[in-house]
This record gives structure tokens, C-alpha cells and sequence, in this order.
């Protein structure tokens, strides 16, 4: 499989390049760096710190998804939109674990995923997906005299609170209690909150040093808690998901999947 | 529902007559004592710190056994097999939550159960028989890359170790795994070990204070962690769980059944 | 030592009469309730749970005050500051554990401190007050790379946030790195926040079931953390500090004490 | 400062030339590896990932140590005895932050630092060895009523149990009451154990995954506890800790140092 990564130079275009060239089955078909970079036309594997893999980074993304079977994107926003859009007319299989976007965003994904494969998850470890599947189940089995609260904690330049895999989880109980999460959704408590509302699902945030990522879901009740966690220790386990996915994606017809789908959650 | 409590003075006995108490649709049936007790002829009520009940603490179980619709059994390994006779004998429903039985006693309240319906938890809360329903999925999941380890706290009087329920979690994990137990269980680590085997399953045991019983099962994989855990805050949850079995049970034929059969888990 | 009880029959005040009952040196000089409560001329001894102590509650606070070596005080942020008004005019010691007590409650408080001895905490347990010196210290000696970061979980009936104890252990933060903790104290997370400033001392705030208060202090670095942590599983913990410190009181001169003053910490 | 490394084209060792070439003030002296390695004449930069530095793997120690102000060492308990001969020969500071010495390993060290700076250390973190400090003050604080349990959790390939630093936490713990730990240690529970004795100091394990290393003494008493706890992130912050003494030690006379001495705590 031919695997192509936009922004391959950044911290997690290297680890991806990484990935890729351990990961049997995979070759690198090229990566992509902003117009102007400084390393445009450098190797792309002396970039990631191994042996030169004799690709170079350009900056023609349109030529990227012509030449590869899958093209992964960890970039912004803007870009990923950017990039679906090449996945569409390309029929590339596209994966994208950009975080940060809006519904605005999202739907520009799905649209361009009439005409492709498009695995879009704010989290590609299995291990978060595996929790999103007992978060709904466990919600959907306990009554509402069970307290659901998700406390996450990210590195010092995380620029968005709570993050994107914090607000999946809250996503994943509200819907095992079938209620919507934005009717019920806490995530500021600060002075006189009065008690807590039965229902609420709360949300709090801490953020410092170089963490990865830990969330935690905990369910309180009357004299007993249940709380299911996850700690990622290395971004390599997003890029192992998000390779994982570009080995599955094009197998597919063209459709707007979830991580749980590529797992077979 | 008419409810007997063997020991019902004991600590935990008080805190099922209380539980009772409490709990629509039920009623106090009675209660037993050790012959010579000093609360033999005590209402168990006064006892319990409510008011009275008008029910006093007797010395024949087998009376009990013959005026209750269910009886519930926190006492000792010995005397819960004496009182699975006197469920077998009477056909009435026994709830027990008796810890450290061996196997050869597992096997007595077993024979007893073709003759009327007997629950048997080594712990009785709705959160650890949830636990345990998610630790066996997600070791049937998840591959031999990922290491399980159970971690356990009680308090400083507990006699045994692991617990009761740190056990039925490894079975838990073990039945995910479809291996034995005992064929991987490792209860001990201690000066020079080697790298851990794969598809060990690790227990640590902590105690101290007056710890109600905490729970960790540890997922430990290259770059991330899942763990589920249970916090017990009060012995009440086990009281409320064997209320809960003792209303359940009578419907019941004659069975020897889980907490998660009762919780419909 | 006579020891007073204001507000003695709520959860509590029952909870003080049953610590005083148990400490060798105590007696129990009264307990008051409001004005109109059914428990006035009830025995104090029996509301506890106890056999009667022969003590009825009463309406009459100031009596109380003259009866007494010190009064315990777990009331209201008003009725705390009236008790002072009679500590300060009796010359009795007084032992506040109201939370949620204002600037100006607190000068109150202070203000009768100068004509008898006032212990006031927001937090009597031993092991948060221990803790609170270990923050200061922690604080004083790591850098300005190690970000500060304080976690709390109460019940769900608790109407603020962050916790007294949380804002407490914020304040030991600050102090022990020579900051006004109001300069750099940041209790919201929502949004698009940016990175996180460095010297800003976060507070994330859950609520659930019964938990009768956890609270972390974290401290993130590159590559490590430090986190001190204190879990109260007793409100009984509240009442023997309380005791302890009623003990302690009445040898003292005028002045308006904390819990690191009586446990000499 | 001109810095050496044994054992420098290892996992450790490549750590150690990365934070040697990035931290001000040093230069690297040269570096070592085993007669007959594969990466001899090979440059220790490009060894470690980053562009070359003009030093090449050689396989002689002596002549390391004769031109470097200080020789860092994380090799095995055999190899540093032989390296600390070479300090006190030369009188160059030496930095040892090998794993699993014997007590016979541990007084050749001492040996050898009457004629030269020896700084050994079982865990070189700033946060590790904050974390003794606290745990001595903590443990001679509380009574006696507090019982301590230390807790670690490493990845699957480390082949001793407890781990170095949880045997330093509960030797400090030990420090802090005054007794010695090996008349009060428990590493081992398994099967009926009795009632917890009061003063032990319990230590349980865990492994799994590629945790670099979290460890945690527990202080618990009735109704409360207090918990310290260290994570470790990335075995970076072992390197820093390392280099910064390296650059303390070569300016003191010979001792055998700790790291609690380099940081002045």
C-alpha cells in the first residue's frame, strides 16, 4: 500500500514517516510541506531522523494524492478541509486525525465522503476507541442516580479545553443515555454552582508539562465509583492507528468512517 | 418479601437490617445470633441504631429459614454451608456474601442450589459485577500485546489476599483470554524476577487503613493504558446489592446463580 | 474539657457529640438548635445514635458560651460570625469549620479573635492540613517549569467551586512561590483557551455521588510529575480534628488560629 | 565541562550524548562501548540521531577518564565498580546511575569515592528525589496509626522487584520513623496473611507495558489518606539529572554524593 502523509516534516509527519517505514505492507508514496518551507526537496526520512529513504518533501499535495492509495493528515482545519476535497476528486483514501474542527468542518469531510474513503476520529490509539465503546455501554446500563464526570489532562500547549477525545467520550455517554450532550453538557464550574443537576455530564480540564493525553470517565453513585481510563504515553500510538486506518481505507467504497469502524469495534 | 439475616448483629448485619429497612417491599423476618450471644433477645432494630423493629435476635436459623422468603448470609465459610443445608432442606432462597471459600465450600452451596435458589458474589455491588462484565470483553479484544495486571487496597484488618474480587477479576480477564487462571496468575514479585511472561496476569495487594475495597485492572500495552477501576465507599453497597438478590431470588427456581444474573448483566 | 456543640443535632453536629462521647478529657457541655427546631429538649446523646448523654438541646447559644471551655462551630458563614460575637464577649474558645465564609466573614472571625482564642479552617483533617505545608514547600522549590495544577471531586450536594480546601491548597501554592494567588489562579477552561501561561495555578473541579472530598495537587514538568494527593473517606475525620483542636484552644491566649497552628505542624 | 559517557551508544547512553550536546557549559569528552561492538570509530552523534560531533565510540575507559572532568555511567553493577577504580585512579568525578548493586557493589563505590567524587544515585530525577525528602518528613510526622504502602508500576522488560527507587522510598519511609526497613518490610502477599501488623511498610508491583516508571507511597489512616506520587515520562529527566551532576560533582572533594546532595535538597 502507498501511503502518503501531508506535513511530514512537522512532529507528527516524522512520527507518521516513522510508522509508515517500520509498518510491513507500506511503502511511502511522498509527503507534503507548506510552499516556502525550509525543507522542501529534503529526504523525508533523514527528516525523521533514519536512514534517507531517498522521497523527497514537496509542496504539490494534488500530485501526493495522485500517487498514493492513502494519504494521512494530522495538519489544521483549514487544510484537512483542503485535503478532502483532493480526496474527492482523486478517489484517494484520505485519514484524518486533525483535531479542533468545527461542524462546519466535519461536514465538508462527509461531503467529500460521497466520493471517497474519509477515516476522520479525534483519537486514532485503540485503546480511546475501545473506551468509547464502554463508555456508551456502561451509561446505557446505569440509572441516573450515577454521576457521569470526564476529567482529561494535556500538555501546556494544547490550545483548546476540553479536548477533542474528552468531548467524544462525553459524546459516547450521552448517547448510551440517549440524551443530546449539549443539553447536558457542564464544563465551566466556578463560584456558587448550586448542586449539580441529576443528568449533567461534567467536564474538567487539566493542563501541564509534556502530557500526552490521559482521560478518565467516572461514574458516582450513592458509595461506589466506576471509572474507565486511558493514558496514552507516546503520540506513536497515533500514528500506529492512523497507519492501521490508511491499510484499510482503501479496501473500502467511499464512505465517512469512524476509527471504530477500521478497528472493527 | 419476608427477609431473615443470619448474624444479624455483626457489623454487616446491621447494616442489611438497616438496608431493609429502607427498602420498599421488603420486611424484616428475622434475625440469628451465635448461641450465648449477649444480643440474643436484643431488638434488632435498637441494635442497628433505629428505632425498634420488633423483631428480636434469635438462635435458630432453622426457624428462620422456615418464616423467610429469603435469607441473606455475610457470616463465615462454615457456618454459609450449614445454612445452604438449611436453604436445601426448606427450599428457601439464600443469599451469600461470605468471602475466602474454598473450592471444596463453592461446591457444598452448589449441591444445595438443586434444591432452591442460591445466589453466591464474592461481592455484591451493581459497579464490580459491571467491572466484571467489561474486564472480560476487553480481554477478548484486546491481543497478547496488552499486559494485564490487578491491583487491590483494603483496609489493615483484612485476613486474605488478593480479595475475593481481585480473583473474580483475573477469572474475569482469564475467561476473556479462554485460558486458566491458574495457568497464568502471578500473586508474587519479589527480588530477582525476569522480564514479565506474556499473558501473565499480575496481582498487587495494598493495605491499610480502613480502605472499603479499591480495584484497578491495568490494560498495559507499548504507548498506552486502560484501566478500569472500582471505588467502594461504603459497605452499604453490598447490603443494597443482596437486598436486591434476596427480592430477585424466590422468583427464581432452585440454581446456584451470580450477582450478574440477578442485575441481568 | 467542657466542650460545646452549636448546631448539634444535624449531620455534623451529631457527628462532633459522637467524637466528643469517644475522646478520653471531654465532656459534653451542651448542644444548641435553632429557634424552633423540632430536636430542642431531645437528648443529644440519643440523636447521635448514642444511649442518652442526659444533655437536651437547647436554643440558647449564649448560655452555651458560658458553660463551656470551647464551642464547635460546622454551621452557616451568619451563624459562625455570631458565634464569634459570643466567643469574644464570653472569652470562650471557638473552633469554626464553616466553609464558604466570605473576606468579611472572615474578618469577623478575626476581629473576635482579639478577646479569645479562634481556631478557623477550611479543612480540620490532619492530612490535608499536612498536605498544605508540603505544597508550600514543593512550591518554594521546583521552578517555574514545573506547572501547578489542583484537582478536587466532592459530592454532589456541594454548592461552590473549586473547594475551600482546593482554594487552600491554591493559596499554600502561591505562597510558597512568593504570588498573590488571585494574579495567577485560573478556574475556568472552555474554548479556544491558548497554551497554558506559565506561573498559572489551575483548578479543575468534578462533582459526584457521595465523595466525601479528594483533592490533588499536581506538579508537571517535561517528562515527570509529581502529584500529592489526599482522599477523605469520613467526615468523622473533620470531627476528631475539630476535637482536638477544642482541646487545644482553651490553653491558648487570645488569637486567631489555623489547624497547622494546633497540630503544631 | 567536559564530559564523558560509558556505555555510549546504548539506549541510555545515546540519551546521555543528546543532553550532553544540548545543555550549556558542556562539551562531550568521548564516549565507550564494549571491545568488539559494532559501533566502534562510529560517531556518537550520528550514533545518537543528531548530526555528528566530531567524537567517535572508542573502547578505552582509562583514556576516557584521563580526558574528561567527569565520566557519566548507567551500565551494569560490574562495569561501574571497574569504571569507579578508574575515578579513584584518575580522581575524574564519576556519575553512576546503575540499577540493581549489590550491597558489596555499593561499598566498592563508596571505596573509590575517598579519592575521587562519586555521585550514585538509584533514580537521578529532580522529582523522584524531591519525593524522598517528603516521604521521610511525612513518615516521622504521622504516627503510628498511618500505615505506609509503597506502590510501582514499570514496563515488562525490567527484571526486579521492588523497583530500586520504591526500595529508596521505603527506606526513606523508614528513615522518618527511626527503624530499620527490613525489620518492618512486606513484599509478599499472597493467601491467608493475618491482619495487617501495624508499622509495616508494604511494597507492590506492577508491570506491564512500557511504563518508564510511576511510583506511590501511601499514607493511610482511618477515615483518610494521603498519597505521593512520582510519574516518570521519558527517561530523559534520568539523562538531566545525570548531567547536572556531572556538572557539580568535578567542583566538590571526594565523597560519595546523592542526588539529594546536587540538588541541595
Amino acid at each position: 500500500m502507498r501511503i502518503g502523509i501531508v506535513g511530514a516534516a512537522g512532529r507528527m509527519g516524522q512520527m507518521l514517516v516513522r510508522e509508515v517505514a517500520a509498518t510491513p505492507g507500506c511503502t511511502l508514496a511522498g509527503g507534503t510541506e507548506r510552499p516556502g518551507s525550509a525543507n522542501l526537496g529534503r529526504d523525508l526520512g533523514t527528516l525523521a531522523g533514519l536512514e534517507p529513504l531517498g522521497v523527497a518533501a514537496t509542496d504539490d499535495a494534488a500530485a501526493l494524492f495522485r500517487a498514493a492509495d492513502a494519504v494521512i493528515d494530522f495538519t489544521a482545519p483549514a487544510a484537512s478541509v483542503a485535503h478532502a476535497r483532493l480526496a474527492a476528486e482523486t478517489g484517494t483514501a484520505l485519514v484524518v486525525g486533525t483535531t479542533g474542527l468545527s461542524e462546519q468542518d466535519r461536514a465538508a469531510l462527509a461531503d467529500s465522503a460521497t466520493r471517497a474513503p474519509v477515516v476522520f476520529a479525534a483519537n486514532m490509539s485503540l485503546g480511546v476507541n475501545l473506551l468509547l465503546g464502554l463508555v456508551r455501554k456502561v451509561a446505557s446500563t446505569l440509572g441516573p442516580d450515577w454521576d457521569i464526570e470526564i476529567l482529561e489532562m494535556h500538555h501546556r500547549h494544547k490550545v483548546d479545553a476540553p479536548s477533542g477525545t474528552a468531548l467524544a467520550l462525553g459524546q459516547a455517554a450521552a448517547e448510551g443515555r440517549a440524551v443530546a450532550l449539549e443539553t447536558v453538557r457542564r464544563s465551566v464550574r466556578d463560584g456558587h454552582t448550586g448542586p449539580r443537576p441529576a443528568g449533567e455530564i461534567g467536564f474538567a480540564t487539566l493542563r501541564g508539562g509534556d502530557v500526552v493525553g490521559d482521560h478518565t470517565v467516572i461514574f458516582a453513585a450513592e458509595g461506589e465509583r466506576i471509572e474507565l481510563t486511558h493514558k496514552a504515553a507516546s503520540r506513536a500510538i497515533f500514528a500506529r492507528g492512523a497507519v492501521r486506518a490508511a491499510l484499510w481505507a482503501p479496501t473500502q467504497p467511499p464512505g465517512f468512517y469512524s476509527m471504530q469502524d477500521v478497528l472493527g469495534l
